[in-house]
């Protein structure tokens, strides 16, 4: 078999058989394949798609890339997970919350894609976090917190690590299988009976419909029943962002403020829901309104931000950044951006201020480039907001005064103001809510 | 400008502008855009294609990736080149033909592609013989042999040769604009006034129809008017092999066979054809068919073999291979494949038999995969011969039974025997041949 064969075969439209697709994975994972075919590869899948067999295939080829841990002996593990939005750090929230309420939760998490940040760079900004952890550390954080969140390492999923730094680079994020196999390939190594799956909806994330968002959720709800795994899906809207606050340590700095009660919103709400999910899939509550009414409890009583400092502790990170946030890295270059014109807040548009927050060194352009714990914006309007010419509409911060110059007209541009106010719209995030 | 940014458009199916192309050619070559992202976006090109003004700059931003050369003062500059076949060694007859009429022929030109053989890689079986000419031993090989092959080296078109390797290892060799920039990129680095172009049609190339194979003409005549470039099409048929002999030591073998009046064919007819299409191109003859006559008096005089060991000679090969074919490279082991059944031949599939040569050894899995000069076969037997079972078809070369066990059964697989003999055909491999 050559790894060429199976970029023809996929070309041209055919299927990929099981030994096939085991093959590609093992041989990335070798490095016995080489990137260029494997991109080439991702951007055919892109074109072609994968059936539902061998969106299993690879699922399983990736599991079986690296070790399976099982935590059932410490509790009921139940797993979260986002497709990836703007100003997004639910999991922060949400899995401190569930672990509060008696859910174990050992999340594999990822790094920054496309426009969108990632909970392994968003953790990366606190000084001393480890996400690198093996497996026996892994358990241990596990064991001491009730959640840890690590990278899929060498041991761990290596194939997914694989090829989502490929896919990252190569511009084939969005397909619907490998969102599918790598979501579940990671979450699978550490056998959780449930899964709650945020799925993002609009125009900030690659599911611009909501029928795109239901046909990704019943791909990754057919391939989790192979497996054994419950999974409940929640549609929230990512057409503006979910916080004020985007880029890495700055969004740890406004989780942490959730947690404490000082802010709260659409992030708030959507992460006590995902929170609520998680613990009835755990079998804690009876259903998904009882959890999330334990979610609050837990907020409400300071478990969370008390597990929050835990979990970083348990990680090696400096726990005191949560009475301390000026102990977050902070950025050497800031800039306004201002209003260029009076008029009301009509748009937010989470894509462009993603794209924006990868300008300021959020994101990345290939494999190589290194993420700025640093660098990212603080929004500080709303839609429906009135402001006037002059007036700051957001924070940048950055490395570079080159890249405040990169960024700014993006956001600039992103921040739509119009005569009129925009009209009213749902307060909450949340479209619906399912089991797949 | 970022790689990213031109696969994410091209992706979504927008059209590059010429600063896109540039940048795109220029930073492989200086290696600032990797591999990996080069080949995501070759492969979204097979699926999205170029348009025109794409296929234009693209061809440009090969040629301005290198020097060009002028060879006018050394009289009628005429190349050809083929999309490629199986068996099909005509440049290595024609060009010494065409050069022996007064044409002269600095061609440059390319390595195995996919299942068809490289002229570059046939020469480099000959002992000696270099390809990778600097500049001015080029033109120093032209001015004293009248023709010269060389590589697309550091110097001359590299864009050309950095892509041409990532489609071979990507699957992304059979796009129509990829083709036309590739061959008309390199040719333009000569300022030929004319090209003599052969078109491969049929089951032994990525051009299985005559409309495919007249689009294809149709993108290169339109991008060659852009640049001012004559060129002849000639479509040829390529459901079998043009030659018994497939390999890269074994075509030379077999070239020089013709050269010297000793075979004959379908090989000969072709390679007269295009010979005499070059002399007509160059001024030298009226028109084509007076070329080709032309061409058939350089052959029976026995000038085309001696323009053929003077160019040798002037690349700094041995030529001495002329006179004394058994010095040429030999395989280690070779095998026969025998008939499984009496009856008669009714189909040599190239495709297949190319396969199975590239398994031999004559063909590359990836980027770093070497060639093998000795590997190759010898087919014994033609369409419409009667056969008995046991019957030597073909006799196999390589450097190992691991490599004679993966391809022989592939070539008893392509060498169809059936009950009745197949229906007559064309004598004459040439389908059609019209100006650009």
């Amino acid at each position: 078999m050559r790894a060429l064969d199976l970029i023809l075969a996929k070309r041209d439209g055919a299927a990929l058989d099981d030994e096939a697709i085991e093959f590609f994975v093992a041989g990335l994972c070798a490095g016995e394949i080489p990137d260029y075919q494997a991109t080439a590869l991702l951007m055919a899948v892109h074109f072609r798609g994968l059936d539902l067999d061998e969106c299993v295939a690879l699922t399983r080829a990736i599991v079986r890339s690296g070790r399976v841990l099982d935590f059932a002996d410490l509790g009921p593990v139940v797993d979260k997970h986002s497709t990836g939005g703007v100003g997004d750090t639910v999991s922060l929230i949400a899995a401190p919350l569930a672990a509060a309420a008696g859910v174990i939760v050992p999340m594999i998490s990822g790094r920054a894609l496309g426009h969108t940040g990632g909970t392994l760079d968003k953790l990366a900004a606190i000084p001393g976090l480890r996400v690198d952890l093996d497996p026996a550390r892994f358990r241990r954080a596990v064991a001491t917190a009730g959640l840890a969140i690590v990278e899929a390492g060498p041991e761990l999923a290596p194939g997914d690590r694989v090829l989502y730094r490929l896919r990252d680079a190569s511009g084939t994020v969005p397909d619907r299988s490998l969102i599918t196999a790598s979501i579940l390939g990671k979450k699978l190594c550490v056998t959780p009976r449930g899964l709650a799956m945020d799925v993002k909806v609009g125009g900030g994330t690659f599911l611009r419909e909501r029928a795109a968002a239901e046909a990704l959720a019943e791909r990754m709800g057919a391939v989790a029943r192979r497996f054994g795994l419950a999974v409940r899906f929640v549609l929230s809207a990512m057409d503006e962002p979910l916080s004020p606050a985007i880029g890495n340590a700055i969004e740890v700095e406004h989780a942490i403020r959730v947690l404490r009660g000082e802010a709260g919103g659409a992030l708030r709400d959507l992460s006590l829901a995902i929170a609520g999910e998680m613990i009835a899939l755990a079998g804690l509550a009876g259903d998904a309104e009882a959890g999330r009414l334990r979610a609050e409890e837990m907020l409400r009583g300071g478990h969370g931000v008390e597990r929050f400092a835990h979990f970083v502790a348990a990680q090696g990170g400096d726990a005191t950044i949560v009475e301390h946030l000026e102990r977050l890295p902070r950025a050497a270059a800031r800039r306004s951006v201002r209003a260029a014109r009076s008029g009301s807040v009509t748009a937010l548009e989470a894509r462009v201020l993603g794209e924006g927050a990868a300008r300021l060194g959020c994101g990345r352009g290939t494999i190589e480039s290194t993420v700025d714990p640093a660098a990212g914006m603080l929004l500080l309007v709303g839609c429906g907001d009135e402001v006037r010419a002059g007036d700051e509409l957001a924070t940048l911060f950055a490395a570079s005064e080159a890249a405040l110059d990169e960024a700014s007209s993006l956001v600039g541009a992103a921040i739509r103001i119009g005569d009129a106010p925009p009209p009213p719209r749902a307060a909450s995030p949340i479209l619906a809510a399912f089991s797949g």
